[in-house]
């Protein structure tokens, strides 16, 4: 495949949203041909899935089953949309990818690594991200600093709690996919994230 | 898992529908606990799966998200239905299972044999059935059958092709798995052939 395939991760509140327009923005001033998506991405069929996963009751719903739905929904995904591109030479931006099943299934609701990494990697296999950008704010620093912005923010300390396991599943998979996922650092201003981006994108050749 | 697990399987046209019935009757005669079901299950996840499959343009589904949505529902029909039975020490009779999946998806329709291996060996790969019946008749002959009696039989020349494809399948499935599959032979009458599967069970130790 001729284009390189970039997927962003991060907690609740870790400016992912403001990061992608930022970098969009940047692509698109730059003359660089993209395509940003998102899960469970823009083809019926995978929102079919999703429809199922959300509206079946998940407390009875096979955790095998689960994880085999996410992972038929982004088989579908990468081959009705982020592969065609890919082909067609363009970079590929997918907000939420593999990473966020590990640290949303895995070390935030406790299902077994090995369930979702197989159904995962039978999905995937030849389709891994060249770079994942793991925007790095733990949800209780993007809580305060959401907090002293917004007084109506909705966390709770439940709240908080999962979030903090989805935070601490990520810096997990950091350690165990070193060459693959790259540590933003966020604790600066947006327009600082923003440049950590694109350095960091640079470095790795995926963009001039 | 105290109980034992098996399936039936066969072509269209090959009496599944009836030998099932004997087989029934014949079990709740002998006083043996069993629980009668078929793919895609009686679980209301497995049904929204199915509705997936069915509802969606199958020409544009990857077949990579097609096997996981069949793996998906026989991982939800496995512990939600036919798992709890087996624990509770009683037969499970289920029409149609993973052969079925090799049979029409592989061997007629062309999918890679391991893409269905893998989807479906990940969703069940501790539940495989004790043994499988494979009701042996071509449909050439179940037509045959079927037409001398039944002038309004639909089976067209080109549905006739396909169903040849799937009968071939199922004698590869016999060669490659001869320990778990038995042939029961249904070139005579009805009762014959439920006489061959009761007597195939008895010699395997399924029912005394």
């Amino acid at each position: 495949m001729k284009g390189k395939f970039i997927t962003i991760e991060g907690c609740e509140g870790a400016g992912k949203s403001a990061q992608l327009r930022l970098l969009t923005e940047y692509l698109t001033e730059h003359g660089v041909e993209f395509v940003s998506t998102r899960e469970p991405g823009g083809t019926p069929v995978a929102e079919k899935i999703r429809a199922v996963i959300l509206d079946a009751d998940n407390k009875g719903m096979a955790d095998e089953c689960e994880a085999l739905l996410y992972a038929a929904a982004r088989a579908e995904h990468l081959k009705n949309k982020v592969i065609p591109a890919l082909n067609e030479g363009k970079l590929v931006i997918c907000d939420r990818f593999i990473d966020s099943s590990f640290a949303y299934q895995v070390y935030a609701r406790g299902l077994e690594f090995s369930i979702v990494e197989r159904a995962n990697f039978f999905a995937i296999e030849n389709c891994m991200p060249d770079a994942t950008l793991f925007l790095n704010i733990s949800p209780k620093d993007a809580f305060k600093r959401k907090g002293g912005a917004d007084k109506k923010d909705r966390i709770e300390l439940e709240g908080l709690e999962f979030h903090e396991r989805v935070y601490g599943g990520y810096l997990k998979l950091c350690e165990r996919y070193p060459e693959r996922i790259i540590k933003i650092d966020c604790s600066g201003e947006k327009a600082q994230t923003h440049a950590n981006i694109i350095a960091a994108l640079r470095e790795r050749g995926i963009i001039k």
